[in-house]
């Protein structure tokens, strides 16, 4: 990067906010996809202001921007794939602005973490449902970026569900407001909508208003337990078109339930596949029953065990097998490729068997766990390390896995998103017409292709 | 329009289907806006890839296409304009093609009726919330491009939170998918939250894919009577924190309840407002113990009265009240110039003030009545149809109950969509960036500006 660039982010932010020295250039080089990037260096606005001005100049000379919230994502959005400046939200744009307790909403800048938010709704009595299992970690701004899911989506939804306004920066630098704090906005194109789970390629979010709700004053926790699969999928169907509510149902396959019980002697998973269910009320008599008719549901659908938690202990006892599936599974393999792939909940026993047969085919173990209320099924492909034909041979089934996948309508990522990860499987999922089209949406907020390039394959 | 365009529709579509006579151009001249704009002709694509063929055609010569469902639109947006085609679904796209039991999907063609789908629904056990008070004539098309909405949105939400995936053909006839039959899909940009609200001027929707919910088993209404409007707003916004969740909150101010106990001799309206009620649950047990707990809580708020309906007599004898505001509130003049602006709930009480101050200083009866829950309300500005000066300076009513409205951190639209309406009000809500915004996002999908153009300020 020319010197006369950086002498002006110095001057913008001072020194301790634009930094192009080779520490920061590590540190903010990689994500959860484990991949290196060096960007040519890192800024840390302190306000929206800060953003504008930085956008403005990099937009003018051409300057590649890659946005970052906490560097969790799965699919490598927050990378400098192509050098260029890496804006970060940790550092000052992280604070809680506002909990409005007359409409239920928080506002807050990008860089606060997910739980963070979690626990100030708490302290109000009130809720924020998205809980990626990175919730300690991970930012809002990249939530919202990403269009971030977690256990709860059965019964409460995903980040977009509670996104009711954006403030964000315009790669040329202007500003934009979308959305507001009401229930029914209709006036102009829904932006709101157009920038959730736009990866940072977009605009520069800048200011995050959140719905929340009301927290739910009792909560419940069981283990229903199958030997068949479909069984258990087909019970999930038929409880959930009945009105059973559930707030989370994640399931366990065979191999992901060995291999729990090897690495941590879980006694309890005694079946071919286990179901975990979390429900909740603001009436405790309310939530017994609705777990007890579950219960019979179940065990007349053909479980056969269902155990409901006495008390924290023994909630927390289960929940640590769904907590610990990720660990478990490395019995399988020193390496893990896991992908998010979702499809209509009737299609998951399809998609289970189909990947059982890829696993035959090319003699991969392949444990399957995730979150059954919604499709959404996280694939593990479990290789060695050191072997670089199994790991080319492991791309091949992940490719199949995408494919199945789109075959029984799905899509190729149900909550990680497709940053530099999926991009080359595009075209796999959209159309020639689709990917133009989300080529132009591009240009029209970023003409000049400055803002997180050449990411989701558009 | 030219002798050889006609004859190519005639030839696509059958002399049935593509109809120039001045019949159908007067037919298909108007909407709830009772303004008039003959189109040049009138197309009945009979699926997909007529509609496919008729934009490729438009396209390549440059008319003017105008999608349209019921025409029951308060802001012009199936007005042709400008000239050129209407495209009615009414015809031949108006089938319920599939209700997935599995999924609780429903997918249907754009020309559905709301209520259409709402019986068909209900058959299956199954719950299709969106109810504009035009449910009965509205089409399911109309409904997702201006994200209509309805008196369950307080629990429910608007139409956008029940779109999971559409079918659409850009203006370039291209034939485009987006999203999933799956809770979470984040490959690519949200194409179904942009298309959502956009009134028609950016795809032409020919599948919509629903979300269903299941009917809940039981119901209860009720009707609350405050003296004091200020108390009703905090009584309500207090109960929702509290994790009351009605399905709807309706309010009357004292005008209409004046107008409704002249016209229809109401005698239980006793008070200066009024709110109006409805809970639903699985349990009836529950149900009972919730609305009585609302019923305790706003009489310890200060309610004068809280009557729970005992039977379904009573409960029709309640809404009859909501459901003919309309009709009362013209005692008070010939013609009525009526709004759906929306604030945040807890503004409520000072918008409503405000449009006081405003009837005052123009000397104009102001009924409100309409979604407290949501902050959505229904402003009418009474006025003589045939004395022109008062007319002229009930739209300047109108325009300083918008600034209002947007002062107060709140939007030109709940509802009913900018179209040509409100058009000219967009510069008062957005900024220069942000209609820029809007017309690259529309020259991304049409650039040769031939759907719906000119509409919405864009
Ligand atoms: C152990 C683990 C578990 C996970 N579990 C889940 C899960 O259950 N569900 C789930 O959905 N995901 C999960 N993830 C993935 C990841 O946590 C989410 O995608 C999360 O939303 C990323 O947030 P982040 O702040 O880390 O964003 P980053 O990784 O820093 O960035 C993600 C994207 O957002 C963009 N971005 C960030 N901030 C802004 C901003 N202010 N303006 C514009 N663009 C911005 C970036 O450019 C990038 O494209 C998990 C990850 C890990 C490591
Ligand atoms: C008495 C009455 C009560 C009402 N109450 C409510 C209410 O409670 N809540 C509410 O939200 N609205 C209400 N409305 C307004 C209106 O009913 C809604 O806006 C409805 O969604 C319009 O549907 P429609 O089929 O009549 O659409 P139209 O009026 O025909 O068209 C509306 C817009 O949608 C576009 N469009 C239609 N079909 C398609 C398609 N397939 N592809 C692309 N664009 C398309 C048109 O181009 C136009 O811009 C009410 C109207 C009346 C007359």
């Amino acid at each position: 990067m020319k010197q006369e660039f950086k002498q002006y982010f110095k001057e913008l932010l001072g020194n301790d906010n634009a930094c192009f020295d080779v520490l920061h250039q590590r540190v903010y080089s990689y994500d959860a996809t484990k991949k290196h990037y060096f960007p040519d260096g890192v800024l840390f606005p302190r306000n929206e202001n800060d953003i504008v001005q930085i956008l403005r100049f990099c937009n003018e000379n051409h300057i590649i921007v890659v946005p970052r919230g906490a560097g969790t994502g799965f699919s490598g959005g927050a990378l400098a794939v192509n050098g260029g400046i890496v804006l970060s939200f940790e550092k000052h744009m992280n604070k809680i602005l506002e909990i409005d307790l007359e409409n239920l909403v928080a506002v807050v800048e990008p860089g606060v973490i997910n739980f963070n938010l979690q626990e100030e709704a708490q302290k109000h009595g009130l809720f924020y449902p998205p809980d990626p299992a990175s919730m300690h970690f991970c930012s809002l701004g990249g939530n919202v970026s990403e269009n971030a899911g977690g256990m709860r989506a059965v019964k409460y939804g995903t980040t977009k569900d509670y996104v009711m306004a954006l403030r964000a920066v315009l790669p040329n630098g202007e500003v934009i407001r979308a959305g507001k704090r009401t229930i029914k906005d209709v006036a102009g194109y829904n932006l709101v909508g157009t920038l959730i789970a736009s990866e940072g390629t977009l605009a520069v979010l800048s200011e995050i208003t959140l719905k929340l709700l009301p927290l739910p004053k009792f909560n419940k926790t069981a283990i229903a337990l199958f030997d068949d699969i479909k069984q258990a999928i087909d019970s999930v169907c038929k409880a959930l078109s009945k009105g059973l509510n559930p707030v989370c149902i994640e399931f366990l396959d065979l191999l992901t339930i060995e291999a729990l019980k090897q690495k941590f002697k879980l006694s309890y998973l005694t079946a071919n596949t286990a179901l975990i269910i979390e429900m909740d009320d603001n009436e405790e008599e309310n939530l017994l029953k609705n777990i007890n008719y579950m219960r019979d549901f179940f065990l007349q659908m053909g479980a056969k065990d269902f155990k409901i938690a006495n008390n924290e202990k023994e909630a927390s006892d289960i929940w640590f097998a769904r907590r610990n599936c990720s660990q478990a599974v490395t019995i399988y393999g020193s390496l893990k490729l896991n992908e998010d792939i979702t499809v209509p909940r009737s299609k998951l026993a399809e998609l289970l068997e189909g990947i059982r047969k890829i696993s035959l085919k090319y003699n991969f173990k392949i444990p399957c766990f995730g979150h059954i209320g919604d499709g959404n099924v996280h694939v593990n492909v479990m290789l060695e390390k050191n072997d670089s034909y199994q790991i080319e041979q492991g791309y091949k089934a992940i490719e199949e896995i995408f494919k199945l996948a789109i075959e029984l309508d799905g899509t190729l990522s149900g909550e990680h998103g497709i940053g530099i990860s999926k991009a080359a499987f595009m075209q796999l999922a959209f159309s020639e017409a689709e990917m133009n089209l989300m080529r132009n949406i591009k240009k029209a907020f970023d003409p000049n292709n400055i803002l997180n390039p050449f990411k989701m394959g558009i």
